[in-house]
């Protein structure tokens, strides 16, 4: 196990800097002010860097969602029961949920996995990877073993594999868990070096007392089981999560695949800097979405020097920011393709001699 | 003229509150955390208020845009020769333009209108209902009469008309016009009584002393003409466009007609204002898109109450913002008709049984 993410790791190439300058180029050639279009000209040029090609179409999308339980949920702090975390998962195969409803407008499809629910199931349209019954309470013991976080890796980059043989061009990454912003701020905490107060967020449904207890939580646990910030399998494992790890796993894989990543909030986004801190060349087949209304999220993307397209003040989580960011990157390349380069856009003289003799005003004026 | 002004500045209501506490209710029974899908629902709420009704579908979609020349360019403020103005008039037609790439990739329609191109010819797909060959230059004299003024509103209120009873379900609002970021800035400075330096941005192929020409031109005819910001049909006149004013009068249709309107960037942004300056209510009846980079554009939306949804650094004009944030609407209206509620999200423990019954370990565990 510990071989495939080396062996991802060393796949993750620098991007494709040749056909970026071309896309850069091209985007030049095209008849408007010189990046006027912003960052629908970014991301053309960002795909290109991808996959060395100009043109990226991303008409086959795939949210992956990995969903897991966390032990942590025992010192109460979350504001849903554990079971929601089943019930959701089942829902998403039901095309019920947000990002469920999200993907269908968008035409993207889902991947559900299991990678540790604390439930024995079986649901069609679930992919059972359980690793096991949710996450230990990292309040009382490591969240899991070295081998799981490395299994948990390994889920995630097979998922984006089997995306990319599918034929997929672009995935979303997503989850589902209850208790998961708080495994989210603890890795956040470690890997920034900061106190939990300024990665936990109030979230909804959370009372003082409850929101106190999470920072105090999460604190003493880093304390207590001093994970590696220059190692980040050994912060997932001491107090991440399952879903957590796939997620880092995914975007390892889908960048060693050369295919664009969608972060969805602020849990995908604390993936995001795990995978990034296991090799930083990871940042240029990352796409963000929406600036999550979790204070966390605009650190984690900081630190990777990532900024947000969408500010719709979502914070529903299963990546329900991505379907929306595939289809922005879509229209970036219907611009990249489709509008006119200057030299097509100039209308000669002659046409002008001809729309003026054709002059009938026929309009109301 | 001045009658339809009025008729119409009289249609427009105050948002049906009964329709949006509805709508607002329906948003709070779907499974999800309250408002965890932030603008999503307030979008879905904010329809809800202009059309009384709970789903408001936005397949027809249209992007309009007023076209016009300004005397100001004689000052040597605009970093582009006046011609353009016609040439990426004709473009639109063609499809090859920035917002016609993009209304095509989201499946709107243009209704380009030419208000006042300084060039006498015809062309099918461009509306003409030319007022004059581009305004004056207000350096040296008012850019219009009132007449002309009133006369550009009306253009505008019938084009938000003629989407109305076209069957269009949401429109947008661009333009089309070189040296309007001057004519927009010197409005934007005196509807909120600001020097020109707090309105006017640098703008791509702009020098030093162009700049410095553009924010002197500004502040003197404002010093001059005295425009009076109580009148915004004075302001428009005075230092305004046609396009700026046929602008205004397309949000204030759509608002009579209880249809929502996108603003685009900056100028659609101060052609808003002087709508919401004429009757607040039509804030009701606008849905913000993506945040400008012009510097103006936050002042002008802020006088209203007003936040962007998307952050995409663009500056093109055109109302090519408007495609994009169609298509964030009807992602508001998939999820509040498609979310399940939580009644039907409930899993039944009847249901739990059997898929714990089920279970086969087909995965890879």
């Amino acid at each position: 196990m510990e071989q495939l993410l080396q062996e991802t790791l060393n796949q993750i190439r620098e991007p494709d800097r040749q056909a970026m300058a071309q896309a850069m180029a091209r985007q030049e050639s095209l008849a408007k002010p010189p990046h006027s279009l912003g960052k629908l000209e970014d991301i053309s040029v960002k795909l290109a860097g991808m996959t060395g090609k100009i043109y990226n179409p991303v008409d086959r999308r795939r949210v992956l969602i990995f969903a897991s339980d966390n032990g942590i949920v025992e010192e109460g702090v979350a504001s849903c029961p554990q079971s929601v975390t089943l019930s959701q998962t089942i829902n998403f195969t039901r095309g019920l949920t947000g990002v469920a409803v999200l993907a269908r407008h968008f035409h993207a499809e889902l991947d559900v996995m299991d990678v540790g629910i604390n439930a024995d199931f079986h649901q069609s349209g679930v992919r059972d990877v359980k690793i096991a019954h949710g996450t230990r309470n990292f309040a009382k013991e490591h969240a899991m073993s070295r081998e799981q976080a490395e299994r948990a890796l390994q889920i995630g980059i097979e998922a984006a594999r089997r995306a990319a043989a599918d034929g997929i061009q672009i995935i979303g990454v997503g989850e589902m868990g209850i208790g998961n912003t708080s495994t989210s701020s603890a890795v956040l905490s470690t890997l920034l070096g900061l106190p939990a107060q300024q990665t936990v967020s109030r979230g909804a449904g959370i009372n003082n007392a409850a929101y106190a207890r999470k920072i105090a939580v999460i604190d003493e646990a880093i304390a207590r089981w001093k994970p590696d910030p220059a190692d980040p399998v050994d912060v997932l494992m001491k107090v991440g999560g399952f879903d957590l790890a796939a997620m880092c796993g995914a975007f390892l894989g889908a960048a060693a695949a050369r295919m664009p990543a969608v972060i969805d909030g602020f849990i995908s986004a604390v993936a995001a800097l795990c995978a990034y801190r296991l090799n930083p060349r990871v940042a240029a087949y990352m796409i963000p979405s929406h600036a999550s209304a979790e204070k966390g999220y605009r650190l984690a993307m900081e630190a990777m020097g990532l900024a947000p397209m969408l500010l719709m003040n979502m914070r529903l989580g299963e990546g329900s920011g991505c379907p929306i960011a595939f289809e922005l990157v879509a229209a970036s390349q219907s611009v990249i393709r489709n509008m006119a380069t200057f030299e097509e856009a100039a209308i000669d003289d002659g046409y002008l001699e001809e729309i003026r003799g054709n002059k009938t005003f026929l309009g109301e004026a």
